[in-house]
């Protein structure tokens, strides 16, 4: 994921974490919308959500950042069925 | 999602966060099969595994949690997608 998104992501993150606004909600769908059109896969999504959650919380336990690898496992399977997607797309265009 | 996937879900998670194997990791991507088949949506997954990490933590803190409204939020629009790309394939068979 290109550093720009990951910095973009974190200030978000931050932002809410902060205080948990509709606002906050609403940058968070946007920038969703900007991560499918770059083709970011939606294990890349939660690998740059580990990683801001813990530059934001330093002392991040160690179990919720092992309970993220599960996740992102978990999503690559998602990951694949999308990319499928993107190709089926392009062959009818 | 159904209740039995969640119960699945959690005693891996739970797995997981005790001794991260490579046996663990491979049922979490054979679970993520189980799960696309049944339409679970990526950003129900993500939902899935908050509510079970805040049972496996109890103590979890309140901006962990948080974190996660804003990922599922992300999640929404490859969830999207990816129902887009469930009907393509319904109209070619």
């Amino acid at each position: 994921m290109p550093q720009e998104f990951k910095r973009q992501y974190k200030e978000i993150l931050e932002q809410y974490t902060l205080r948990q606004t509709e606002h906050n909600l609403y940058e968070g769908q946007n920038f969703s919308r900007q991560l499918i059109q770059k083709n970011i896969s939606p294990e890349e999504v939660i690998s740059i959500h580990k990683a801001s959650l813990e530059e934001i919380i330093p002392n991040l336990s160690a179990d919720v950042s092992h309970s993220f690898d599960l996740l992102i496992e978990v999503m690559i399977r998602y990951g694949l069925a999308l990319k499928e997607h993107q190709t089926l797309i392009k062959k009818q265009e």
